[in-house]
């Protein structure tokens, strides 16, 4: 059931990257961009620790959301945005390395909710540890109604 | 069964927070520390906006995670610490202020796992408006056991 | 804001209860149903429990979802029903008692989304202890929808 | 890092499905026991519907709450217990079928604390259709604690 990206969606979905203030000042980029999935990537600084020197568990949230909410709206028609609604995650282990990535994948694009769930990794080169999951639920919004 | 902080404990919380390089990088502070609760402050910048102009989830998610964290904290005896298991976010309203605050309070302090409820405030002076709430589950570690 | 449950409303609010087979295989009974409220109640029977003699979980958040349901229920325009999105629920102590009891109250009764939580408790007479916690999403359906 | 499961710890989960009460009050049955993994299928009775003749929530989080548990079992060692610390599911479509299934999977066996995911699906035969999921923490137990 898996369709293609249009090339109008996917300069939305880049878009939205792009231009989110926060997740530009995390240093975010997309890595991989398809119908119903959505990969970011971001540089670990000294600023995004926690006290014991790992990757503290809101810069990997952010990540996740943001990746979550891009993958669910890859899925959208014309005119339609997204809103997350709620997400729950579990740290896995602790999160230590040059980057942090968020590969989100759509488990259900639906006509007003989407459910989308996300891995989230911490390492560099060939060397990616899991140290977490998302769950997340996300709004579908006509622009209508907004 | 509210019991009184100790000064030494005290202190300890509060390094938790001056000491987290993301935390003084959102710039947050403690506005509130007592057994079992735990606000959190923090100015809202520019830099902390999804794209519609609004505070990021994950903004709101890592201060709420980090007062979670800081209240669960609070109830610990000397030589053990804490570690976010897992957290869930539910976004109520679209968040736009001056500041943000997260209000944590423990709902089960437990020998090896915290409860912990906070409740998202965004805006200034007398006028805030809640924006998202949490229920976050840390886990109690003995120093012996790190 | 809080308003007044119409008899209407009322009425189909206690149907939701009582004409919900699984529900009713339970024993469960509304206790309380006002605008945004709903505590629900039933019998612990030898077929309820755990294999260490405490509440199952899942009776517990069946209680729990079936009263978040009612609760968000209560706030809606006629025609519209509501349906589960998502729940979260943290299990605070083991359940022992001659009754379960969930008690619902939303905390955000939105247009096409509710975010409503539930404390639930077990016991009896004077003596209840609480033993998890929910937080709930409903969706909100428009019956021209479904 | 697949581990295969002992006869003594293959019995001792067959007993914590066998022995539980609520559980074989729905009928359920294990249909997959490997090391980190546990299958549970139930037929679904009329007294397991929601009004609108779907099974109801609470049945699906009980089937897939029994599952996870389950599965973490399956990675303890000798003399520990398990215990629900909390979860998370997401409805994802109406529930209806003869039997509901409930695919659990440890995406993280901890000293402490184990991650469980699981699937839910709706069907019979060789039509099954996914209705839920779920995301689930566990405590690892010794039972010298308990």
């Amino acid at each position: 059931m898996t369709q293609t990206l249009s090339d109008t969606r996917r300069q939305q979905c880049t878009q939205m990257v792009s231009q989110t203030p926060f997740i530009q000042h995390l240093g975010a980029e997309i890595s991989l961009l398809e119908w119903g999935q959505c990969t970011l990537v971001m540089p670990v600084g000294p600023e995004h620790l926690q006290q014991d020197g790992f990757v503290h568990a809101g810069v990997q949230s952010t990540l996740a959301d943001h990746a979550c909410g891009t993958a669910a709206y890859t899925c959208l028609r014309d005119q339609q945005q997204i809103l997350s609604i709620e997400f729950k995650m579990n740290l896995l282990r602790p999160a230590k390395g040059q980057q942090l990535k968020a590969v989100a994948e759509v488990i259900k694009a639906g006509r007003r909710v989407s459910v989308v769930q996300a891995q989230i990794y911490c390492g560099q080169g060939d060397n990616w540890v899991q140290t977490a999951t998302m769950l997340a639920t996300m709004a579908v919004i006509d622009s209508a109604e907004a």
